[in-house]
């Protein structure tokens, strides 16, 4: 039984039920399927607004502690069955500059798949001072050769930025920074072993398996359900190394529960050589709630590689990303990948460390934050009042930056294909990212608005009911 | 026999004579052991000054073509036999930012060995205005992201830059920059195959084999002499890619004749996947005579990819290189590699795009010989007038950045090196760069003074004199 007590040294009152729930649960003292006091039963006993508590659970919920059921009320969860991959609920969610960056083609008028940042929320003057800074006063770092892990004060600003916002406690000595997430796949490839075997997510992000295949790595495609990664399947693929987005999974949005992150880590504590690599990618687009915490954060003994990228958050032109290696492998990292040179030049590590050090990347994230839920809601009406309302249904949940769009019409896949070719419309179906495309739900596109205008999606809305 | 013509629409007086030359050869009419007219007489006939003759003379002898032999005159080279291994007349010459770059020890109070470039011949200010003009005139440029290759203008600067100075005639479509060198190694890897053996050049630059080895390369090392990497050891050691620096082999300065390099060539065109990377890190440092014609240029079947890096040559802090692919590796690249993002931010791209347009990188490169040919006068003397002048010597060549001094002594090497330790002074042994460092000639270091003070360089000449 949970009796929630309040401890302001633990953060508002929001967090202070929330952590009060998990410490109770940590010790067992709520089992699956007890039920939790009613939200209005709990704020009035602690004499704090409904809406506090509603928050505090909706992050429960959201982290797979709890499940809410519809007039019944709130109730552990029963942490161990996976739920199967249901459209709609689980699919959709955050990605931004993911898969087709970057990519344009002039026979598309209308992009309705592209991942781009949109540029008009890039405080361009900001960095541009904060460059003009660097070079005026940092003259002699400029020309001092940055460490094979990257500037202290890069790794000092990231360090502090990971507390702060993701609750992790990283020493600045675990932080490597590379041009790019890409970059760090390849050398999490060569420090985790050349000979492993390396799992991936089904559905996924494509690129990934194209790094480690490119390199030479045995590649598992592992199922993924509305959980994440399943653990059965990770076991029986045989797989050393497991890559996953356990915060974000792309493309389903999935989150990845508390539970299952404990099975993953029971999985990797299970043999001496397996290791997890956590690509938190997209964890700063989440709308509401606080940031779930990552696997490195409750990874007792150094199984987790963290890795994010400023690429992604910032802005896709500035190729700078990070890896967080645990304490397990800071030795092994000095005596086979130190003899590397840094691949960033120490201009933009130390530009971007006090981009990060003065607030302005935390300000910028809550900036997009804003401006991305604002086009979402337009985005969402264009649809509504478009000819194409009663011929769709889309999918959304609170955090990311696409929904899926399902077209309901009986034209085959195939030439609903052409159609929008020749009608310059661009949008990518779901099942792109499955290894098993039948997989997939049929007929059901990915949607991503992080650079699309609303006005645009309007008419390709109208373009799109005609071709059906 | 040659009959010099000139040819006005070939270039200056000095290249026509030196093309003149080379089209007899091509065309064989100057055979091995044929005697040239001496450089007075040719003058006279031509009516050009001696001087003239004797800068297209010294092209030929650095190319391998001629050989001067003292009081007798001017020889077509015996191409085809290897020069024994002379350490005086081979070892020595260009190298710079390579190896133990950026490494500092608070232990190490004068380093005779730093590869640094000295951070007072880069151009600040004028990299500086660049940076903020980029910043305040390419906004919309900065927020595009780059191809995959890289920025069109950056191509273009680079393969108009290689032309004039490099005579290279190059598609901006061939060119692929990346975050380093180390990084286009591991791209050469992926891109030329990860089943193939690697051969690298011993003795040669340490870092290359290190990144090929932690990708999983299969590597063989093959003896370099003073002509460059020794074919007959390229053809046994069963390798399909060479990779080497024709140039400026590191440590040694070997400038690969042209013979050899054709010799090169030739194992290359005996089988399909034979590949050779000509990594020309350093062409920029020569200190007379014209740059040698590179590999690439003389590359009639597309077996070259050509690299070379700014990391080197404008600074360590800036992270770009490029590789220069030939046209049998474009549809390769695209379909391999091209889902790569590119690895350095479009901002540092354009600037140096910039950099090179406008003539600053050539006019650096020229501040840069000037500053070391008189820091090289300096060191010289004042080796001279300290007390270790009569306990070594000094082996240099008009190119490149280091001396080998080989110490007279009969301390052994072990606790000589334990004794520069105890004085504060790092000198690295060329036997360090040796897979069989029992091959190396005893008692002689790498000297290195592109970031070495003249007076420093006394203190530490005469500390040495007292150990011996």
């Amino acid at each position: 039984m949970w009796i929630c007590e309040l401890k302001p040294e633990l953060g508002g009152l929001r967090d202070q039920i929330y952590t009060s729930f998990k410490e109770a649960y940590a010790a067992g003292r709520m089992k699956t399927g007890e039920r939790l006091p009613s939200k209005r039963a709990l704020a009035a006993r602690l004499g704090v607004s409904a809406i506090t508590v509603e928050g505090a659970y909706a992050q429960l919920i959201s982290e797979g502690y709890v499940v809410a059921r519809p007039k019944r009320g709130y109730f552990v969860a029963d942490v161990f069955v996976g739920a199967p991959f249901v459209v709609g609920s689980a699919l959709s969610s955050g990605l931004k500059g993911r898969y087709d960056q970057g990519k344009s083609d002039e026979r598309v008028e209308i992009d309705l798949s592209s991942g781009m940042a949109d540029p008009k929320t890039f405080p361009f003057a900001t960095w541009a001072r904060i460059l003009r800074e660097t070079i005026t006063t940092r003259e002699r770092e400029l020309m001092t050769p940055s460490p094979s892990k990257g500037v202290a004060p890069l790794r000092a600003a990231i360090a502090e930025h990971l507390a702060r916002f993701r609750g992790m406690s990283v020493d600045p000595e675990q932080i490597v920074v590379g041009a790019g997430s890409e970059y760090l796949y390849g050398l999490a490839f060569q420090l985790l072993g050349r000979d492993k075997r390396y799992a991936l997510e089904n559905p996924g992000y494509p690129k990934i398996g194209q790094v480690y295949g490119s390199l030479g790595a045995e590649l598992s495609f592992v199922d993924s359900d509305s959980r994440g990664m399943r653990v059965v399947g990770l076991a029986e693929s045989g797989a050393n190394v497991a890559h996953l987005s356990p915060t974000n999974q792309y493309p389903t949005g999935a989150v990845m529960p508390i539970s299952r992150r404990y099975e993953l880590l029971a999985w990797a504590s299970d043999a001496a050589e397996r290791w997890i690599v956590e690509d938190d990618y997209d964890s700063e687009f989440r709308f509401s709630g606080r940031p779930i915490p990552t696997l490195q954060s409750v990874d007792a003994l150094g199984k987790v590689v963290y890795m994010n990228t400023f690429s992604q958050s910032i802005s896709s032109t500035i190729r700078i990303g990070y890896a967080v290696l645990p304490e397990t492998l800071l030795d092994r990292f000095d005596e086979r990948l130190s003899f590397y040179s840094n691949t960033v030049s120490t201009f933009e590590q130390h530009a971007l460390a006090e981009f990060v050090r003065r607030g302005c990347f935390e300000r910028l994230l809550n900036k997009r934050r804003l401006h991305y839920a604002r086009v979402r809601t337009a985005i969402v009406e264009n649809l509504k009042s478009s000819a194409l309302a009663d011929r769709c249904e889309l999918f959304e949940r609170d955090s990311g930056l696409h929904f899926l769009l399902k077209l309901h019409t009986s034209t085959p896949d195939a030439e609903l294909a052409r159609r929008m070719t020749d009608a310059k419309i661009r949008l990518t179906p779901v099942a792109n990212f499955y290894r098993d495309p039948e997989r997939a739900e049929p007929k059901t596109y990915l949607l991503r608005y992080s650079n699309l205008d609303p006005e645009k999606a309007r008419i390709a809305f109208d373009r799109i009911a005609r071709l059906l």
